[in-house]
C-alpha cells in the first residue's frame, strides 16, 4: 500500500506509490526508448487486459460484464495513486507524520472509439460520461474515509497521459488536499465577511464586464479567469450556486455542451492542444463530526481547464506565483471569436 | 509593466506578463518549427547583443564592460517577469485586486564557456556564482518595495530553460510568494511550539537515521527529503541555523563542493536530468513596519533540487498533492553509493 507523507514545515501531503516503484535506471530507459503499447487495454476485444469494470454503461443488450458492447467503462486503475486494499492508519515517525495511502483510483473509459476525444462524441455521448462520474463520486462518498474525490482527465502525453485511448479518472484521498482546502477556506473566509458565494459573485462580475467570457448558455459559463495561471486557461461553472457536482444533475445536457464547444474552441485556438481538466466539487459532506460536512453555500463546484502549452520552470516551483504572457481579456476573445458548429 | 493580479478565492497572485504577450497563433508556431538561435547572446564575443551589465566578474585586468573578459556576468532578462521601470501600484478592479507588476529580473551568466553546466565548473568558479548572487540579492533588498528575491535555474529544455548557455536568474517580487510564505508560516508555527527551528531539527532527525542522506561536509548537508514530491528532489542545507543565504557567507567553498557533488551525482543516476533548483532564502528584512523583519531565529535558508523527470498532470493541478513514484531513501541510497571525483 502507497504512504501518504507530511511535510513537517508546510504541512503540505505527498504520496510515496510504492505500488508504481520506479528504480532509477527505469527513467534511464525511459529516455533512450519511448514506450510503445502495440495493444490498447481500453480498446474494445481487449476487456481482459484491465481489471474487472466496476461498471459499464451497456446499450446493447444481452452484453456481458467485461466484454464487448459497452459505451463508457469504468475500471480500477491498473497502477492505482491510492490503494483501496488495506486500512487508513495514522502514525508518527520520529518528528514525521505519516498514514496509509488508503484511497480509490478508478479509470473512466469515454468511449470504445480509440480515435475520438472528448470533444468529438457527441453531447448525449458526453451526458452520459458525466451523469457516470456524478455517480461514482456519490457512491465513494458513501464511505466515509474518503475526504475527497478529483475527477480529472489528462488529454496528451505534455499532459501526463499514459494511454492514448480518450478516458476520465477518479481519485479518492483520505485528506482533503491542500489546493482544495485552499479554495475551501477562501470562499468560507469570504462567504463570513459578505454572505455571499464568491463565485457567485465572480459569474456576476464577468457577466457584467464580458470581456473574459468564453461561452454561456442557459445553465452555464465559460470564461479566462482575472487571475489566469496559464494562457487560455478556462474556467466553467454552473450558473446557478451548486455546492457540488451532483447538484447540477438536472442541466447535464448544457453542462455537456459548454463542455464540448470550450474543447472545440480551444482546439481550434491552438491547433489541437494538450490539456487537463478538473473537476473541483465539495468534499465529502455524508455526516461526520466537525468542520466539512457544515458547508453548504459558500462553495461551488465547477471544471478548470489548463492547456499545457508552456512548461512550468523553477520560478513556479519556488514560488507559486505564476507568469502568464497571455492575458485572460485576450484569450477569451481569440476564444469567443471563433465559431464550431456541433 | 506587467500585472500582479490576485485570485480572489485562494488570495494567489499571478503575473499577467504582457511585456511577454503571446498571440494565440504563436503557440501554433512555437508548436511547429522549433526555434532554432544561431547566435548566443550569453557567448564572449555577443555582449551587445544583452542589455548592458548589471555587474562582471573580470579576472583579467583591462577588460571593459560589455565586452569580452568576463568570468561571470550578471544582465536584466531580456524578457522580464516583472518590470523595474516605473511604480509599485495597488488598485482594485471591481471585486479584484491587482498590482502594478513591479520587480525585477537577472540573469547570472555562470561561464564564458557555452559547453559546460554549473556541475562541470571548478569549486573556485561556482563559488564566485554563488558570491555574487548573495551581493545581487542584498543589493536587491535595498529597496524596501522587494519583499522577496528568488535566485533559481533552470537546466535543460524540459526544465524550463529558453537558453541552452549555463545561467542562473535571480527574480525579485513585491509580494512574498505563496509557496515562500508556507514555509515561513509552517516554520513560525513550528518554532512557536517548540522553541527550535523546524529545518535544525530535521537535520538532526535525518543525521540519526542515515538512510535519506546524499552527500554532507562540514558545512553543508544534502539529502532527499521524508515528504519527497518528486524522484530524486534533493534539499540542501547549511548544517548550522543561518536564515539567509547571505549568512552561509563563510563556508561558500562547502557549499560549492555539495552543489557540484550532488549535481554530478545527479547525473550519473539520471544520465544527465534535466531539473530545476530553487533557493530558498528570507524575505526582505530590511526594517519595515510589521512582520518579516522580525523572523530571525525561525527560518533556515535552504536549496530544493528538482528533477524534471514526470510529468505533473491533472491530479497534481487539481490538488496539490504530488504522486512519487520513487520512495526518497531508495533515491538517497542510490545516490549515496554514486562515486563521483572532483
Amino acid at each position: 500500500m502507497p504512504d501518504l507523507r507530511k511535510d513537517p514545515i508546510t504541512g503540505r501531503w505527498v504520496i510515496i506509490s510504492t505500488a508504481r516503484g520506479k528504480r532509477p535506471s527505469s527513467f534511464m530507459t525511459a529516455k533512450r526508448e519511448k514506450t510503445h503499447i502495440a495493444i490498447c487495454p481500453f480498446c474494445p476485444g481487449n476487456e481482459q487486459r484491465t481489471p474487472p469494470e466496476i461498471y459499464a454503461l451497456r446499450p446493447k443488450e444481452h452484453t456481458t460484464p467485461n466484454s464487448e458492447g459497452w459505451q463508457v467503462r469504468v475500471l480500477p486503475n491498473m497502477f492505482p495513486a491510492l490503494g483501496i486494499d488495506g486500512e487508513l492508519e495514522k502514525k508518527g515517525i520520529g518528528m514525521y507524520d505519516m498514514m496509509t495511502g488508503f484511497g480509490a483510483h478508478e479509470v473512466v473509459v469515454e468511449t470504445p472509439d480509440h480515435t475520438k476525444s472528448t470533444r468529438d462524441l457527441s453531447i448525449d455521448e458526453i451526458s452520459n460520461i458525466i451523469t457516470i462520474c456524478q455517480d461514482r463520486i456519490q457512491d465513494l462518498y458513501r464511505d466515509v474515509r474518503f475526504r475527497f474525490v478529483l475527477m480529472f482527465k489528462n488529454e496528451g502525453e505534455q499532459a501526463g497521459a499514459s494511454l492514448e485511448h480518450s478516458h476520465s479518472q477518479l481519485i479518492a484521498t483520505p485528506v482533503t488536499p491542500r489546493r482544495v482546502k485552499e479554495e475551501l477556506d477562501g470562499a468560507r473566509h469570504y462567504y463570513k465577511q459578505k454572505e455571499r458565494c464568491v463565485f457567485c459573485d465572480i459569474i456576476d462580475q464577468e457577466k457584467d464586464v464580458g470581456k473574459r467570457i468564453v461561452y454561456e448558455n442557459d445553465a452555464f459559463i465559460a470564461f479566462c479567469p482575472f487571475a489566469s495561471r496559464f494562457p487560455f486557461e478556462i474556467w466553467l461553472l454552473p450558473k446557478k450556486h451548486e455546492v457540488d457536482f451532483y447538484a447540477s444533475r438536472g442541466h447535464i445536457n448544457d453542462m455537456a455542451r459548454a463542455l464540448k464547444i470550450v474543447l472545440l474552441k480551444l482546439t481550434r485556438a491552438l491547433d489541437g492542444p494538450q490539456y487537463n481538466y478538473i473537476v473541483h466539487t465539495s468534499p465529502n459532506r455524508f455526516p461526520r463530526r466537525g468542520y466539512w460536512h457544515t458547508i453548504m453555500e459558500d462553495y461551488h463546484w465547477h471544471i478548470e481547464i489548463i492547456p499545457r502549452i508552456l512548461r512550468t520552470a523553477g520560478f513556479e516551483w519556488g514560488t507559486g506565483l505564476y507568469i502568464n504572457p497571455t492575458p485572460p481579456e485576450d484569450a477569451a476573445k481569440y476564444l469567443r471569436e471563433i465559431t464550431v458548429t456541433i
